[in-house]
């Protein structure tokens, strides 16, 4: 484990985003989305992925140069196609053009096709905050989850966001992965040699498991809910609402035919649109009623959540953010570990740029 | 056990309606939407609350002659003010005036304020298929869950429905309480005096239950994931968007403070905020692609979704809205069956009237 400020791991990827033919200002672009996950203790999107997009610009998969553009629009919605790009400049593209579609029409809502992977879905919700408008964002990504009653893997970890402005209470902002567990999760796990929960994951057979390695036997990662008895039902339905939402509506690759983001694993025969697909909404608070009105009932809502009576062995209730937000104050202020593979696989991927990390 | 046809119980649901001082059309509007639950095969949400409906009419907390007006709006926004009426004739009023919206700007979103319990969400996303829309539904509710880490009953259980238009298949209709499961079912279990699984309820110090009586000992249901480590911070996130969309942006009363169902339940106090709110979303398909383009890619996504692999005891995976649309074609042709509960309870506010069910 190494800890590395936020200014060293920022200036060393925005250099390795330059090194593989991105202009200064998408490098910036990706450089502050990735990041916003280490900041924000989602390790497993943050620069731990850098290398992962290397390699995906290596094999092709990815254009470091994108003509990203509006292909379609109403007053309301557009169609972004990314052309390949970082799902890390695609994303903030789009949601800014959500954001200018709600300053005219009161909302914003733009469906993406053609991206790769955009980090953490809460960055590029939050990206409406500064406007007083509600943000939304959502992904679809490659198959690891099987609908309830299958062993097939049909759908990604597939987040939804959504973030929420305060008046003096910090903002809500929820960004949650429609499954029992994260991917990431499973990847800590492995790390410590440790098992998961039941709920979390099942075998190839569809058997309830432990097995914190089962992906890579062919099993999947279970719908929020774990099982029919307890919803699983539901959460298999809003993985499927955002991976239409993202990729049917844009014109992306959907379900099975998502495209993976290890580079090594071959890309899914006839797949039915192009690269990854995103879903971005933006709305006005005052399309709906005065904004410092609005901003003090949710501080009134927060603060009554955060008072609710905790139970046992609880200190506090949290909101949707807390965690996220204590989390960015340590690391701007004691920076950011990264576990030695991590490290090593940087270093790696710096030398070939003549990087250092 | 008695079974009815769907035209005898929307004759005398319509007469009970008229009898409360509905308006001809609006008794049709709100029996139409009341009787699509029972339809449906969610008998919780159908003719059973009928007299509880005519209760909260007694009680002065539903208005059965309401000016519903749009008090507030921009190119894709409205708010709707609900006058006090019933749910089940503002909920399809708004819908109307998303659809509406979406038409002119792409998208139509309508947050709903002093209004009542619209039935099942579901029926009010279905409403913008048949214009080829993506049509969207949420609402707030009494409070009966308890925050993730919490024993405080601060959320209703908060449904959000989605439905979205397919070509040669059927619709795609996700319709799903933001727990791990819906208070009919603890009904359900009550009457036959069964358990629940462990995960659908707490009791009031926060520990594991399977009482299915356990809300009347201030017990909590369960947000969607059940416990922390199966993701009930998830669920808590959903149900809370789900408030803050239907009654914060609308102005309705919010959180522990929703309005409750039963009438005998005194109203809270320092409600900060009218009646109980909804959210409805209406977004064209050909905001953002070719509608006849769109369906097929739906009909390839239902039907690849439907031939993924069965895990061993089950016959297929089903799509969102499959149960529901099988129960339909049964209930239309065999009937509707009440338990004997219901139908006495039925009759008695039939009798008040002079109606004979």
């Amino acid at each position: 484990m190494q800890i590395y400020s936020y200014d060293h791991l920022y200036k060393f990827t925005h250099a390795v985003f330059k090194s593989i033919g991105c202009s200064d200002e998408h490098a910036s672009t990706a450089t502050t989305a990735l990041l916003a996950a280490d900041v924000r203790g989602i390790d497993s999107h943050g620069v731990a992925r850098l290398t992962g997009y290397v390699r995906l610009w290596e094999a092709k998969r990815v254009n470091a140069k994108p003509d990203i553009k509006v292909v379609h629009e109403t007053p309301s919605t557009a169609v972004v196609d990314g052309d390949a790009g970082l799902g890390l400049v695609v994303a903030p593209f789009a949601m800014q053009v959500a954001i200018d579609k709600a300053k005219q029409a009161g909302t914003g809502w733009v469906s993406v096709r053609n991206s790769n992977h955009f980090g953490i879905a809460g960055y590029h919700a939050m990206l409406a905050l500064q406007h007083d408008m509600i943000g939304m964002a959502m992904t679809n990504a490659s198959a690891l989850v099987a609908p309830t009653f299958s062993v097939e893997r049909m759908l990604g970890t597939n987040p939804i966001a959504v973030a929420i402005p305060a008046g003096e209470q910090p903002p809500f902002v929820a960004d949650l992965a429609t499954t029992t567990a994260a991917n990431g999760k499973l990847e800590i796990l492995q790390r410590k040699n440790a098992d998961t929960p039941l709920g979390w994951v099942q075998d190839k057979d569809g058997h309830a498991s432990t097995d914190a390695n089962i992906l890579k036997k062919q099993g999947a990662l279970l719908p929020l809910g774990s099982d029919r008895e307890h919803g699983s039902h539901k959460g298999y339905a809003l993985g499927s609402v955002v991976d239409i939402f993202s990729a049917v509506l844009s014109g992306a690759s959907y379900g099975p035919w998502a495209p993976p983001f290890p580079a090594y694993v071959a890309m899914p025969e006839h797949m039915p649109g192009k690269g990854l697909g995103h879903f971005f909404g933006a709305m006005r608070v005052d399309a709906f009623r005065p904004a410092e009105e609005f901003k003090q009932h949710m501080d009134n809502w927060i603060h009554r959540f955060r008072s609710a009576k905790p139970a046992e062995g609880y200190e506090k209730v949290l909101i949707p953010g807390d965690p996220e937000r204590e989390m960015e104050q340590v690391r701007k202020k004691e920076g950011i570990p990264l576990v030695d593979s991590v490290v090593q696989d940087l270093q790696e991927a710096g030398a070939r740029f003549s990087l250092s990390l």
